[in-house]
């Protein structure tokens, strides 16, 4: 059998060592456009940040080293530009030709890309995006060779906070902007404004309201005009979002989910069943709603790659869904969520209550505590829990995982309420803070 | 309707302000044996090691301060002598004469003891256990006003390791000694070891199998006498569990639970439906055998305080029991636990099934990263997630809360192994420890 695999990041990567552990005479063959495989891409912002260590310390494995222990051939620099599920065949851009290749189960794992806006300048020299290794490379040069001393961000996503964090730490002047009036839109106000605290306290620049128009270069520096603002800066960072690379699955006439991400079902197969989709690219259920939603998340990518090749091999695969739990640091703080925020449980058709409560990361009286924020949303009408958002300096990180856990098996926040979590004074109130939120919430209900 | 509460701490004064505030024009009376209500025994230890801050910064609210804010008449240095539940009365030995007090409702909270060994010389000054308040102050004031140099400590259960870094800071040598060979009998061997360690590195010195016979005053210090040894040390520390005080509701008839705590029904009422008991003193089910269990810890000692308060006012009260979770630490690590270990879930007639993983605490090439052990119990008959234990330095305290929670789902391995955990480099590997657990258990399975 031939299991042929688009994309040699997490998904695709997984899904091939996996692949071959199940069926170790697999003939499979990863085809990956850029030079790099198997990196940590969410380490590029903490990586930055530290000029003693190399961007390719994020390698987990190299593509050699798949080749030589794993017996995966591993094809850098090659680009597949075409799928015919028909003829289960896909053609292949090498840097020296085009050739057809055909597969018996195929697997596109391309990922996703970063949003950039087709406007005036946007090519010059000094814009980045940050989604790739090669990309990460790129900064950390430029920061170093252009002795760059400010950056503007646009965007203020996960990519655009942490962001924040990588160029303060190199003592670089940060300003973050974006056209809309809300730092994070799904947060809660309360939650964002603790933020918004931390970003300033940090001597980062804040602006609202303001759409790029253009890009312009001078001799040293680059100016970026916004509708009634201009910036001169060093470097631009575009962190605006990113979109699934979805378009060969388009051509071949795959079925699409949401936002234009590849439809997948419990199993990872498109709606072709010899055609797997995983990684950024996939889309996924979502446990609170049970509808379809594009998350694109590390954890997911692994797990979905490795359901792949377990499906391959013949073994009883059938993937849960996702809850969105997603954790990121704004230089003190952790910021965590998980489930529905206010507003997507109510245009899931729930009938949501939230309540914001503040507690202690440490008990009463320990010396080093400080205060955690802790949103909960419930359904008024079934008493479920739904959704869960936390800020703090310490303790948010890893509390977040028990609501998820509930909300995989659809607890009511009474049932959350009673739940048995850990207390000792280093580590947090009797109450831990998302039972006394859990608590408000039930008399909300 | 009066309400009477027996014992003044969390459970008694939980159950106290919440019926205040259930019913407020109800007659509330909380009698107290000792001097002192409301404070956080678990934060001794960590106020012992500072000696900058007092004891009494552990009290939450004065008797003074629930009398006048509350109007909770609170009776200290009054002890209930005798319950009668035909007559709805008790008998209360204040300082000077004993006298009847009738109820409607009636609360036992008189909390649990140290366990005291029966042995000459036991009563010899500098030997101490630490449970109530008082005893922590007795400590603090003997260890400075005599100057202590070294301790030892007869137990190895958590207020013992939770002592010896509060010496050790104290630059206090430490013994720690037992009868039985293992340091914590409970534990994974593989994650006790990892503690052993920690101990060993702070100069804590381990010795098993020596019972203690009897301990020697001399001129200016204590000898304490071992079945083989003899240990000369300036401050003795009993350890070696607790025991619930329940001897009132026995004599009153009241129905007893394991290790003879009070037997109290999901509305935590005892055998007699006016008296209700909670706290240290209380039985509780547990979640994962559905069998009564004796689990004596602080989140428990308050929920069922307002969960009384609640029944009595004519609320729902339905206590959904305990995974017994459990945090503490022990010097730069976190150990905690939830559910049962190997033996108690082939005691409670499972066919338990062990993994142990060791796992990072931050993400590949994270800077900062430490070891997490991991260890988890699944049914093999079932497929049932049964328990789990964590030790690392950090990231183990709230990662069991997820488990936690899975075990009061009743949450299967497999399940548990697809839960959608956060994930950011500072903060864990991308597969969260507690699922590299869960998937390379569920091979076992």
């Amino acid at each position: 059998m031939k299991f042929l695999v688009i994309g040699g990041d997490a998904a695709g990567m997984s899904a091939a060592s996996r692949a071959k552990r199940n069926i170790p005479n697999l003939d499979i063959v990863v085809f990956e456009k850029t030079l790099d495989v198997s990196y940590s891409a969410c380490g590029m912002p903490y990586n930055l940040q530290d000029p003693t260590r190399k961007m390719d310390d994020l390698i987990v494995r190299a593509a050699k080293v798949f080749e030589e222990k794993q017996g995966i051939k591993v094809m850098l620099n090659h680009e597949v530009i075409s799928i015919n599920p028909n003829s289960h065949e896909i053609i292949v851009k090498s840097p020296t030709q085009e050739y057809r290749e055909e597969y018996d189960k195929l697997l596109i794992a391309t990922g996703a890309s970063p949003i950039i806006p087709d406007i005036p300048g946007i090519k010059n020299n000094g814009i980045f995006t940050l989604k790739s290794l090669e990309d990460g490379r790129k900064i950390k040069n430029y920061i170093i060779s252009n002795n760059v001393k400010s950056a503007l961000i646009i965007g203020m996503g996960y990519i655009a906070l942490e962001m924040c964090e990588a160029f303060r730490a190199l003592d670089i002047k940060v300003t973050m902007i974006k056209p809309r009036p809300k730092l994070i839109p799904w947060m809660n106000e309360q939650l964002s404004t603790v933020i918004k605290k931390e970003l300033e306290d940090h001597n980062v620049e804040l602006v609202f309201g303001q759409e790029l128009k253009s890009v312009e270069k001078t001799n040293d520096s680059l100016i970026a005009h916004f509708d009634t603002l201009d910036i001169k800066t060093d470097l631009i960072l575009f962190a605006i979002g990113i979109t699934p690379n979805s378009q060969l699955a388009k051509d071949a006439g795959l079925e699409l989910g949401p936002k234009g991400s590849i439809s997948v079902n419990r199993q990872m197969q498109t709606s072709d069943p010899d055609i797997y989709a995983a990684g950024d690219c996939a889309d996924s259920y979502h446990v609170v709603t049970g509808n379809k939603v594009w998350i694109p998340l590390a954890l997911r990518a692994n797990r979905g790659g490795y359901a792949v090749a377990d499906h391959i091999a013949g073994k009883y695969v059938y993937m849960h869904g996702v809850t969105g739990t997603a954790v990121f640091k704004v230089f003190d703080l952790e910021v965590a969520r998980t489930g529905l925020s206010l507003n997507e449980a109510k245009e899931a058709g729930f009938d949501p209550q939230e309540e914001v409560i503040e507690s202690r990361s440490r008990a009463h009286a320990h010396p080093g505590s400080s205060t955690i924020y802790c949103q909960m949303v419930g359904d008024k009408r079934s008493g479920k829990l739904l959704g869960c958002q936390m800020v703090g300096k310490e303790g948010c990180a890893h509390r977040i995982n028990a609501v998820s856990v509930a909300l995989h098996k659809g607890m009511l926040v009474e049932e959350y309420a009673q739940c048995d979590l850990a207390y000792a004074p280093p580590f947090g109130p009797v109450w831990d803070p998302t039972l006394v939120a859990a608590n408000q919430l039930l008399r909300k209900l």
